[in-house]
């Protein structure tokens, strides 16, 4: 390349940034410079093509058509390049033994069913039945009383509750912990599922030899006045898809022994299963101090 | 920053590069690398909140949604933060004399009307008459004959004909060069106009304090076998958004003299305008050798 031309290309980067010199609010100005730096240092790596930038502008088009109320492509997206999963690590520095976060994902919603300690959080979903144990403490190791403990997850289908669109609430709940900070409730032995992927993230993942699966998980999350408030999942140990979770949900802290029971084994709360098999996993969640 | 939340996120952006490695396409493979790289860099430069992403993906889900066959939000967003230029000085590379490139913009539409030399293009668009000539030549000097010329433009309302949505043609055609490489026709004095600036990024640009005009200009494109196409604008000097054009297509070599003339001063091919001031301006194409 050229003096001339290498000049030229810095020159219209350093343009751009300068158009946003005037940005009023400094937070604004801050972001937009950063990330026009960002998007003339990828195009100048990969020198586009007129046809290749006419390709990725189709590609935003489609997942802006695809995106309603219950679909949110642009999400997936961010979800796929790690994006959400990086935001989530940024917000939510290391704390020595505090639990890690990891992604939210679509499927929380406010007012799930209250459930006693100990109660079943399927209602009526499919899978197969899970005995969740552990204890809520901070930092310091002290335990953490009324914690209130948010649990959703797939059933056996792979689908949450919210997909079947018929207002049914199944495989969700809450459970607050007791003084001693310990907490129990069954659910289900989670099972993988694919992302949303008949749109354009479902085809970039394709192109690029990519599964749609996202490892095996329960979600929690877990806030308790004094510390913040904790949104993570656990995964199966000896899951496959630990490796090519597809939105890199998954850390090492949070992967779980989920022991398979037989169904003569009697239940911790000697809970008749009707002679199922079933599983038991035990989570001890560690918050970190501070937050609302 | 503690090393192990940097040693995190640094794991988190590796991790998503190395899912992009099995991509059978190495061109596909190669920009997705450098895509999440890039983009990593900026999450991990500005530290986005939870609720600055979540407004990012608002701002991806209008842009998407008003987004249709004749309205391109993308294509603007692309424009406004000098992607679409980077994109086109990149595919458009420095050569010696040769006349630099611009933006194509959204209003070229093929099968323009042909219009013998010295003819007129506005087709009752409103305007001041100017007179363009010039002549194309390589960056040799050797004359290019028989050279496209397509020339458009927005009227004195700043639409272009396509905008009205009535089938008009207008402010749109083509000539050949001669022999010599000369050519001339009437066109109109070009006039600002903004980018369309009542979605997303039309409050983006507001709220940075940003204007949406354009810089007045008039639209070449040249197609000459042997010769690399052209696709350039000319600029009006004296124009003060020369400095802020919204799009970043102004080059200084592009900035030309548009001479008013006074009413009595007799047009070159003897037109009578009825009385009219117009103007007038010398645009001489120097092509690249090599393309189709």
């Amino acid at each position: 390349m050229s003096d001339e031309q290498r000049n030229r290309e810095a020159a219209l980067t350093d343009r751009v940034v300068a158009s946003f010199a005037s940005t009023p609010d400094p937070r604004l100005r801050e972001v937009m410079q950063s990330l026009t730096r960002h998007l003339h240092a990828f195009l100048r790596e990969v020198r586009p093509t007129g046809s290749e930038w006419q390709e990725a502008i189709a590609f935003l088009t489609d997942a802006g058509h695809i995106t309603d109320e219950r679909r949110q492509e642009f999400i997936l997206l961010s979800d796929v390049f790690g994006a959400s999963m990086q935001t989530v690590t940024m917000n939510n520095e290391a704390d020595g033994a505090a639990t890690e976060s990891t992604v939210l994902g679509p499927f929380f919603i406010d007012g799930s069913p209250p459930i006693p300690l100990g109660g079943d959080i399927s209602f009526g979903a499919t899978g197969q039945p899970c005995w969740v144990e552990g204890t809520v403490t901070g930092t310091s190791g002290k335990p953490v009383p009324d914690a209130r403990i948010e649990v959703w997850e797939a059933d056996d289908d792979g689908f949450y509750d919210v997909q079947y669109g018929d207002d049914r609430t199944a495989a969700r709940g809450h459970v607050f912990s007791e003084p001693d900070g310990s907490f129990r409730f069954w659910a289900l032995v989670p099972t993988p599922y694919p992302i949303p992927h008949d749109g354009p993230v479902g085809r970039l993942l394709a192109a690029t030899g990519r599964s749609p699966l996202r490892a095996s998980h329960l979600h929690f999350m877990v806030i308790a006045p004094g510390f913040r408030t904790l949104v993570t999942h656990i995964f199966v140990r000896g899951d496959e898809l630990l490796e090519r979770d597809s939105v890199f949900g998954v850390r090492e802290s949070l992967v779980k022994d989920f022991v398979a029971q037989a169904a003569e084994i009697p239940t911790p709360d000697g809970r008749d299963l009707g002679g199922r098999e079933w599983s038991r996993v035990r989570f001890d969640i560690v918050l970190a101090e501070g937050g609302a």
